[in-house]
């Protein structure tokens, strides 16, 4: 009797000259294949299920990368806690098809100490950048690194993290990376809750709590179509309906402009803003902060995410 | 009668999009052809001659950049001053035989302010990273966009700016860049001054005080092959050498560690040093700020530039 293991169902590099060579076996008689990549710190959810699922029907290999990143987390941050389960993501990779899984050690990606950082401005201002500092360079950082191992034609990211497409996007154009950027939309449970690694920290009590991100965001959504509300006025109603959970500790909840993540004039009505707003919220239960979002053109209708 | 410009000789390309299907059609039917590039500042001399000779013996397809780039030159250097003679340069582009010729105006590289800035610490430190604050910052953004613009297998850098060699081959190893950096031989006039675009802007008594640097890195090596000499003596003489020339204003003059640029202890004798040392000089004749170096590991000789 023998059994299989989930490294047997997916090819798995854990060098950056492994992935390499193997990407050069898979392209060996047509350098014209695309590369598609889904970077990710891995305990995989249905969300990096269908980024690799899109990558898979848009181009003809599909890389997956699994790196918890420590120069993205701040000291007292939880890179020790953040949960790993390289077999059960594996046995995913292997179910959705991805073609290679790169699985990198922190001592294979930073052999020693980098000097070099990506540094983004401007997007990286405000929300996580402001309350997380350094944690975009460090994204920054390693996304440049993944991006010049696997050079791949297109990238994968979700719109849960809004800011970190923000941020890479303006990476990818500013330093005339030859990779397209690809959002993906948020994929929550039934009840709304977005998924994330962190979810499962989560008790029962607050995890239901919980819900009242996506519910707000909701709530957010029907406010915006009040044409005589201010900015000021949607996010004090934002504040009121996240304190409603009793668990709740606001780090941020903000609506500013997207792209640019730049703050609009609070005394401005919503009716009257051209650009798309986004409504950013980042929210403690417990030791467990949870970020949610949604992007909405007041005039338009909702444009990337939904809720 | 037909006159031929020099644009005639030799394929120039002003925009990105045009290079990058300049360069597929080159490729066409082998993508397995490597490319060589030469990036610089324009105004071409025998240095970056050198370097584009070395590229087309290495490289199936050369590409040189032509770019003055805004972001590297600080409040109150010379931006607006440096010499350029678009003419000349594709002349000799067109003689040694460069396969495309980039030259891109200021807009197209900044289409829009960029936020993005790629800055390499430690080795940036001394030297010009000291006394040109954010010169580094904008090398290292620069080269990063013009390498993902081009896409070499290999880039050709002058010795003549040791520092930023280092910076180079910091950043491209630290962001895994898949680019081999290639240093070259400082070329030198027979007199031994090192070419550089800004010589034009001595005055015939400048350019002949300016040999004085040359003169020192020769006097330097000699010096260094004594074993009883410590580090801070070293840096005395080249300092009381270059004084010798009236006119020199010493910049920096320094003895360091290469190519860490980290500074020995002054007590140390050289006797005593492992690792290759570099005298490195910046040194200002009236308006024109020169540089110079030579590196050479004590025990062992010269190695990079000749002098």
């Amino acid at each position: 009797m023998t059994t299989t293991s989930p490294a047997d169902l997916v090819t798995v590099c854990r060098t950056i000259d492994d992935l390499k060579q193997k990407l050069q076996q898979l392209r060996w008689a047509n350098a014209a294949l695309t590369v598609g990549f889904v970077p990710t710190m891995g305990y995989l959810h249905e969300g990096h299920a269908s980024l690799l699922r899109r990558s898979k029907r848009e181009n003809d290999i599909t890389v997956l990368s699994i790196f918890v990143n420590p120069l993205q987390f701040g000291p007292g941050e939880d890179l020790d806690r953040y949960p790993r389960d390289e077999q059960r993501d594996l046995l995913i990779a292997a179910e959705v098809g991805a073609d290679l899984v790169f699985m990198p050690s922190v001592q294979e990606m930073y052999p020693v100490k980098p000097q070099t950082t990506v540094l983004v401005s401007g997007v990286t201002e405000r929300l996580c950048g402001a309350s997380r500092p350094g944690h975009f360079d460090g994204v920054g950082t390693v996304v440049s690194k993944l991006f010049n191992i696997v050079q791949p034609r297109r990238a994968y990211f979700g719109m849960k993290d809004a800011q970190q497409v923000a941020v890479i996007t303006t990476m990818v154009n500013d330093l005339n990376m030859p990779i397209e950027i690809v959002p993906c939309p948020t994929v929550r449970e039934a009840d709304g809750l977005a998924l994330s690694s962190r979810n499962k920290y989560l008790s029962p009590e607050e995890r239901s709590q919980a819900l009242i991100l996506s519910a707000t965001l909701r709530q957010a959504r029907e406010w915006m179509r009040k044409p005589d509300l201010t900015v000021q006025e949607l996010t004090s109603r934002i504040h009121a309906s996240i304190a409603s959970a009793p668990m709740a500790v606001i780090d941020y909840a903000e609506v500013l402009y997207y792209p640019s993540l730049e703050q609009p004039d609070g005394e401005q009505l919503l009716s009257g803003l051209e650009q798309p707003l986004i409504v950013a919220l980042a929210v403690k239960f417990g030791a467990t902060r949870l970020i949610d979002n949604m992007i909405m053109n007041p005039a338009k209708g909702e444009i990337s995410s939904h809720v």
